[in-house]
């Protein structure tokens, strides 16, 4: 399968970035052909501007060039995977920015769904599970990401994985990277 | 009270924009007194980059300079009430990214709690009260932004309102300007 890579941190040898690779390098053993998308590298704006408001009146509305070039990127692929660090519990605005403006209506909703089959999202969380549990935060980013964004665009083979305890010390970085690999070999 | 008015929609005669302003008209009516923050229009870079990632082991690090700049512009105001257009069950990249940068360890949570007793969030949702239900995405929502943002940083009164049915024609349009307006007279 043609995977695009997609990563939303600023420094590509951060964890996120050494977990994004980890994932990429056992997807690559499993046969896969990995395209990285370094959104912050890329220089992607992620603020949705008028040309890219969805019109509710025209489904087929053509956003901008920007926006189109990424929907070309995304069906040059069979599957997207993205790779973020989470802040405030949810992706950080560059991502954001990218699922506003490149999710759109008619393209990823509405008059057609999303054009692949299979989207994952991996989410580095810098505290433990008990702390995401403690206030329902876990839950609540299932709901808003699995079902609000993948579910909500057709994706039949999605999956929203939270790596806990990026800044919690060992063992937790080195099980994180053992994770995403994990999840390379299962992609 | 000196308020700061965060808007995080591209056209400021937007129903978003619209309603702001009808909640910034009331307010003022009250005795308060409004600073625009229009995230869009002053050209806002909602992109966290290395200047601005928190530095765990240092709680006093100095952010980069349009970060402090931020800043600076909450600490002269006694208050924030953020309008936004929902995205996916959640704020725009471009007021996503103001909270990701602004709202740093140090300055927001940590060594210091955010600088102002009271800050609303006024989300105008597309669709109706019921289709949120349904899913859960309202509850998700005060979770994450409620909790996990506004009372994380010690905000003392607080408030996360959603108010429905931008796009779902005539009676909902004006019934969200008349809530935004008694929700500024009650501010």
């Amino acid at each position: 399968m043609k995977v695009l890579m997609v990563l939303a941190h600023p420094r590509r040898a951060s964890l996120t970035g050494q977990a994004a690779e980890a994932f990429a390098t056992a997807a690559t053993e499993r046969g896969h052909l990995i395209e990285w998308a370094d959104l912050v590298a890329e220089g992607f704006d992620p603020v949705l501007r008028e040309a890219d408001e969805p019109d509710w009146n025209d489904g087929c509305k053509v956003y901008s060039a920007e926006t189109r070039q990424e929907m070309v990127r995304v069906e040059h692929n069979d599957a997207t995977v993205m790779f973020f660090p989470v802040y405030w519990w949810s992706m950080p605005a560059i991502l954001k920015g990218w699922i506003d403006r490149v999710w759109n209506k008619g393209w990823a909703y509405g008059e057609h769904k999303f054009p692949q089959r299979r989207v994952w999202m991996v989410g580095i969380a810098g505290t433990l599970t008990d702390a995401y549990r403690k206030r329902g935060y876990d839950s609540a980013m299932q709901t808003l990401l699995d079902v609000g964004i993948l579910d909500y665009c057709g994706v039949a083979e999605r999956r929203v994985e939270l790596l806990f305890g990026s800044i919690e010390g060992e063992p937790y970085p080195t099980e994180i990277l053992a994770a995403a690999r994990h999840l390379g070999s299962a992609f």
